[in-house]
C-alpha cells in the first residue's frame, strides 16, 4: 500500500490535478501508477526491439497502454509529436526531457536536455521525467539543469518523475549502481533536490560490490523487503516508482511488482519486461501486473516505519 | 448530435487531450459537453445567490459538478485557487480570463483580464474562457487583448472557449444582443479570431428589434430551429456551447438543451439555471439535463445544412 | 473568533510564513490581526494630521505599532525607506502598492501602482496592500492592474490584503459606498479575483440609499449583526479586515471591533481612530482593542452561517 | 513508394505548406524530393571542386537546380545570402543551419549552428537541415543545441531536415558509421529527437566492422534490401533521405537512387555524385535520377513490414 | 559576545528585517543564533542518518527546530517543498541554494546551484545559503556563480550566508583544509566577496599541516582561543557562524559553542551532532547549547581587539 495519498504531499492544484489523473484516473487507480516507457530506442538503440520487431513502431506501446489501461505512456519529444495526436486524452503523456545514447562511455554520463517543461505543457503531458545521474563528474552541470527544469515544472503546475540513478566512475569504483547504499543516496537525493516522484532501482546485493560502499553500509546485508523499504524511506514524501530494468521472467516480473508495492512503492514503470513480448502477451502481462498492484494497494495497511 | 468530433478539427496535441477529458471523459461524454459557470458572483455581484444562499459557497458547485458529473467548472482565478485543490482532477476546471462588474455602464464594455493562460496552466485546467464584446465601441481593445489570449493558448496547447456577446451602445441601436444578425455576427468573429469553442445566447426574435438590424435580416424570420441552425453553421468548425442565461422553468431548461444539441451544438453551459435552486433539486436537473444531452447526442445523424 | 484558521486556506508556504507573523506571532495572535495604517497622508493629505499633530511623524505610528503590539504597520514606499529600517523586524510590514491623493474627482477612481510587490520582497515586508475600486467606470484598468500585482505576489510567495472600495459614479448612483449591496459585491470581487486577504468597510444602512441599489436589496433591510455577518461571508474563504473610517468615540471603535471579530472578521485595521489622538491615549486605546479581539477570538464558536 | 503522404503525418499547417512545395510543387512530385546540397565547401574544403572547377561557383548548383528541376537546393547562410535572391522562389531553399570544418579531429565531433531558424525565415527557406551526430562524445552539447532548433522551428512551422549521422571515438570503435546497427541508431535517434525528415548514409556491410557492433547485430547478416528496409522501418513516420556520398559511377547512382525509393525512402539527396560533372552531365544524371524515382514512387505498393 | 549588532552593520531593510527574526525574534536571541542544518543527506548520503534512523525524517529535524528554539533550520529546496508549510512562520527557513553529492573526488570541488534567491522568497525563507570551496581549481566558477546570487539577494533584500570552506587538491597540497591560514583565508574571502555572515570551521593545530601553509603561518602557533579570535577578526563586519562537523562528546559540543561565542562569533551552526542523538537527547543538548550562547552573549563584553 502506498504510504501517501495526494492529500498528504504539499502539491499545487497543478500538479496534484496531473497527478490525479495518473494514480486514480487511468491506471489500477487507487493512488497506485503503472507506467509503459518507451524511451528505450533513445537510450539503448533497435537493438531492444529485435526480439518483437514490432515493439519499433510506437503504435505497439501506444495500443498496448490503452488497451492495458496504463496510468500513463512515457515518450521522447519526437515520438510524442509524431504519435501521441491520435491518442490525446486517452492515455496521459510523460515527456521525457532528457535522453542520450548509450554509444559514449558512461565514465562522466550526463543526460541532455531534449525538450522544455513548456514543450510538455503543449503537447497535453500530465508530468515530466529527467534522468539524474548521481554521483557522476559532472553532477554540477545535472544539478544545475535540474534546477531550472524544476522551476519550469514548479511554474506551470507540471509534476517532475526524476529517473534517479547513480553512475559514472566514482560510483563504479564504490561498488556501482545497485547497492543499497548506492540507491538510498540517489533516492534522498532526488527528495532534496525537489523530485514530485522518484524512479529507482531496486538495490541488488553482492557481497563484492557492498564491501566497496563507504561504511556503514560495506559490513551491512539486508534482506530483499528491508532492502526495498529502506529505499522507500530514503525518498521520504517522494512517491517511489520501482523500475523494471532488462527482461526477465513473467513470475520475476510479477513478484517484482508485489514486492514494490507492499514495500510502500506507488508504482511501478515496466518497459521492456512488458513491450518486449508479442502482443497478446504483452496484453496479458499487463493485466496480470495491475491485478498484483491493485490486490496489494487494497491490502490491509502495514505500519509505517 | 454534434456535428463535429476531435478527429475532425485541427487541434494540436495539447488542446485534444484537453478537450477529450471535457468531451469524452467528464460529462455526458460521446463529444458533448455540460458546464457549470460560477463568475455571476463577479459579473452580477451577490444578487445572482439571493434565490439559493448556500450558492454563495463555491463549494456548492464543486460538490453539484463532482455528483452531478459535469464537463467542467468554469471559475475566475481566486476562486481557482481559494477552492479548487481539493476537487483537483475529479473535476476539470475551465479557468475564465477576463470577468468584470454590472456596475458601470454597458455601453462601451470591455472585459478585462484578470489571469494569464500561464495561470491556467498553473492551476491545471483544461481550458480558459474569454468574453469577447462583439461590437462595442472599445473592440479594438478587445481584439488586441483577445489576440495576445490566443496566442499563449495556441503556444501552451490551451483550448480556448470564448463567450462571444453582442454588446455596447451601437449593438443596442441595431436591435440589441439577441436578434438572429447580432449572434451569428458574433459566432463568426470568435471564429475568425481563433475561438476553439464558442458560448452564444440563443436568438430571441423579436420583431421591433429585428427591424432595427441591418438588410436583409431586418425582414427576414426564422422559426426556433432555423434560428439556431443557423447560428451553428456561422460558427463553422469552431464547436458551439448554448448559454442559459437566467433561471427559467426546468422544462424550458431542458428543451433548451435539448434545441441546442438537436441543432449542432456540442453542450451547454448552464450556470443559474442549475444552482439558483436548492442542492437536491439543482442535481436531480443536472441528471435531466444530461440524459438529454445523451440522448440528442446518440440519435440518428441529420444531414448537415 | 474568525472562521478559517492558517491550515484551512490553501496558501503557499511563503504566504503562509507571512500571514502566521502578522496573525500568530505579532499582534493580538491566535489568528487576528490588528493593523496599523498610515497612508492617509497620500489618500487625505496633512489635512489628517490637524488633530494630533505628532501624528504627522511616521516615527509616531511606528512607535505606536511597537509598543502597541500591532500586527504589522502600512506604509506607501517612501515611507518605508525611509522610516522602516530602525524597526526592521521588530514590526511587520505591509507595503501599500497603490494610492492617490483625493484632490481629483471620484467619479472615475483609479489607484495607480506606486511600489511593486518586488519592493515589498526587498524591504522585508510580509504583506502588499492594493486598493482596488469596484464599479469604477476605469475598472478595466483597475483589474488589469491588479492582476499583475496578484501574479508576482504568487510568484513571490508574498499576501495581498485588497482595500476594496466600491466607488465612481455609477456606484454613487446607484446608493453609495456603504449599502449592504456595494459592500458585499466588492467582498465577493476581492475573493473572484484573488485576494489573500479582504478589507471592507461595515455598511451602514440608510434607507435613500437602499432603495437605490439593484433588487432584492433595494427592498431588504439587515441588522447590524445580520450585515456584517452578510459580508463576512460574501468574502467565502477570504480573511476578512474591518476598516475603521474616521475618527469616532472610543466605545464606537471597541463596539466596531468587537462587532467585527464577533461576526467572523479575521482582524481590523484601524488608522485615524487610532493615531489622530494624542500617544498616550493612542496606546491605551489600542490596549484595550487588543484584548477586545482578544476576547471575542477566544469566545466559544458560534455556528457558522 | 514512401511509405507516408504528408496527411498520414502530424504536421502543423506551416511546416506541412513547406514540405508540400518540395515534395509536390517541385522535384519529382508524388510526394518524393530530391534535394541538391551544396555545402561540402565548408564540410570539406575547395578539394571537392578539384575535378569540376565550375562547381566552386554556387551559380553552377543554382542553375542546376533550377534546370534539372530539384525539390530544392541547400547552402549555408553566407551562400544563401550571396546567391539566392536571383532564384528566390524558383528554387526552393533548405538552410543548413550548424556544420563545421573537416581539419580537426572527428573524435569529439560537434557541429555548430551557423544560422537560426529565424534567419531561415527571413531568407525564405522550405526547410532548415541540421547535423546531428550520433554517439559523438559531446552529444550532451549536440543535443542541446538541437532542441533550441526544434523548438525555434515548432513554433515558426519550419521543417527540420536531421543530417543524422554517427560519429566520433565511441562509434569507430564499435564498427565505424556504416554498420546497421549505427545507421539504424541514427535514424532511431533522429525520430525521437523531433526531426521532420531525416537524411542518412546507407548501411554498408563489412563483416571486421560488424564484428564490433553489440548484440544482437554482431553476429545478423542483412542483405542490400533488407538493410535498407530496417533502417526506413527505424525512422518510423519521419520520412527518409538517402545520402549520396563521394562520387561514383552513373549506374551505381542510379541504383542507389532505386533501392531508396523502392524500400521506402521519401527522397535522395546526392550532390558531389551530381556536380562534380560537367553540367551538361551533372544535368542529364539529374534527369535519369528523376526518372528513377517517378518510376518507383508510382510503382505499385508494396506491402509494408 | 557578538561584537556587532545589527545596527552596526550597513543592511539593507529587507536583509535587516529577516536577520532580525532569527537573531533576536528566535533562538537564543540577544544577537545571537543557534541553527540546525539538515543538508546531509544530499552532501554525505544516508549513512549520516544510521546511528539515528528518526533522523531521516525531516519532520524529526522540524520538530526539534521549533521544540528546541532554533534561530532556523537549513534545507534544500526539496525539503522546504515537501516538508515546510505545515510549519511555515513557526521556525525560520535558511534555504540552501547549492549543494551536492559526497561521490566525485573533491579534488575540483564545486557545489552547483539547485534553487535560486526568489525560490526563497516564495518559500518564506529568512536567509539563503551558499556553499563557496575557496581555493578550487574551479574557484573560477564558484565565484561567478555566487556572484549571480549575491546580486539577486542583494535585490530582494535576503541575506546570504555563505559556507566559506576551503577545498580542493590545491589546499590539500598546503595542509588541508583546517589550518588557521586556510580558514583565515577562507573568512576574508566571504567578507570580501559579500557575504551577509558566514559560517566556518574552527582551525584545528597539526605540525604537519601547518608546515606546509605560506609564510609567515607555517611557523605560527596560536593557542585556540587566539586561533578562534584570529578568524572572528579575518571575518571583519561579517558575522560568523561556527560550524559544528561530525559528532562528537556533548562537552566537546558545548565547549565549541562557549569558545565561538566567547571569540565573537555571532552564533552556531551544528547538525550532526545535535539530530544524531535520539530525540530526548537531542531535545536537551539543544537546551543547553542555548543556555550556553546566553550565557556567553550577556557576559561583560571583552574589548575587541
Amino acid at each position: 500500500m502506498p504510504p501517501y495519498t495526494l492529500d498528504d504531499l504539499e502539491l499545487s492544484p497543478g500538479k496534484r490535478t496531473r497527478l490525479y489523473r495518473m494514480l486514480y484516473e487511468h491506471g489500477p487507480g487507487h493512488g497506485t501508477g503503472m507506467f509503459l516507457p518507451i524511451d528505450q530506442g533513445l537510450e539503448h538503440g533497435p537493438r531492444d526491439f529485435w526480439d518483437n520487431p514490432d515493439s519499433a513502431d510506437p503504435e505497439f506501446q501506444l495500443r498496448l497502454a490503452e488497451e492495458g489501461n496504463f496510468s500513463a505512456i512515457v515518450f521522447q519529444v519526437g515520438l510524442a509529436e509524431k504519435y501521441y495526436a491520435r491518442y490525446a486524452g486517452r492515455v496521459p503523456l510523460v515527456l521525457k526531457l532528457n535522453g542520450k545514447t548509450e554509444i559514449p562511455s558512461d565514465e562522466e554520463a550526463l543526460s541532455p536536455l531534449n525538450a522544455s517543461v513548456e514543450d510538455a505543457v503543449r503537447l497535453g503531458a500530465d508530468a515530466v521525467g529527467y534522468t539524474l545521474y548521481i554521483g557522476s563528474p559532472v553532477q554540477d552541470r545535472d544539478f544545475a539543469q535540474f534546477a531550472q527544469v524544476r522551476q519550469d515544472a514548479n511554474r506551470l503546475g507540471m509534476p517532475v518523475i526524476v529517473w534517479s540513478y547513480p553512475r559514472g566512475k566514482f560510483v563504479q569504483a564504490k561498488g556501482g549502481q545497485l547497492t543499497s547504499w548506492a540507491i538510498e543516496y540517489a533516492a534522498r537525493v532526488a527528495q532534496e533536490l525537489g523530485a514530485d516522484v522518484v524512479k529507482v532501482n531496486l538495490p541488488e546485493y553482492d557481497p563484492e560490490n557492498a564491501r566497496l560502499t563507504p561504511k556503514p553500509y560495506n559490513s551491512a546485508v539486508f534482506d530483499e523487503d528491508e532492502a526495498v523499504r529502506r529505499v522507500i524511506t530514503a525518498a521520504g514524501r517522494t512517491p517511489v516508482l520501482v523500475s523494471g530494468g532488462s527482461r526477465v521472467d513473467e513470475e520475476d516480473v510479477l513478484a517484482k511488482a508485489r514486492l514494490g508495492i507492499r514495500s510502500g512503492a506507488t508504482g511501478i514503470i515496466f518497459g521492456r519486461n512488458v513491450w518486449q513480448r508479442p502482443y497478446p502477451e504483452a496484453l496479458a502481462l499487463t493485466r496480470k501486473i495491475q491485478a498484483v498492484i491493485r490486490e496489494e494497494a487494497l491490502a490491509p495497511v502495514p505500519a509505517r516505519v
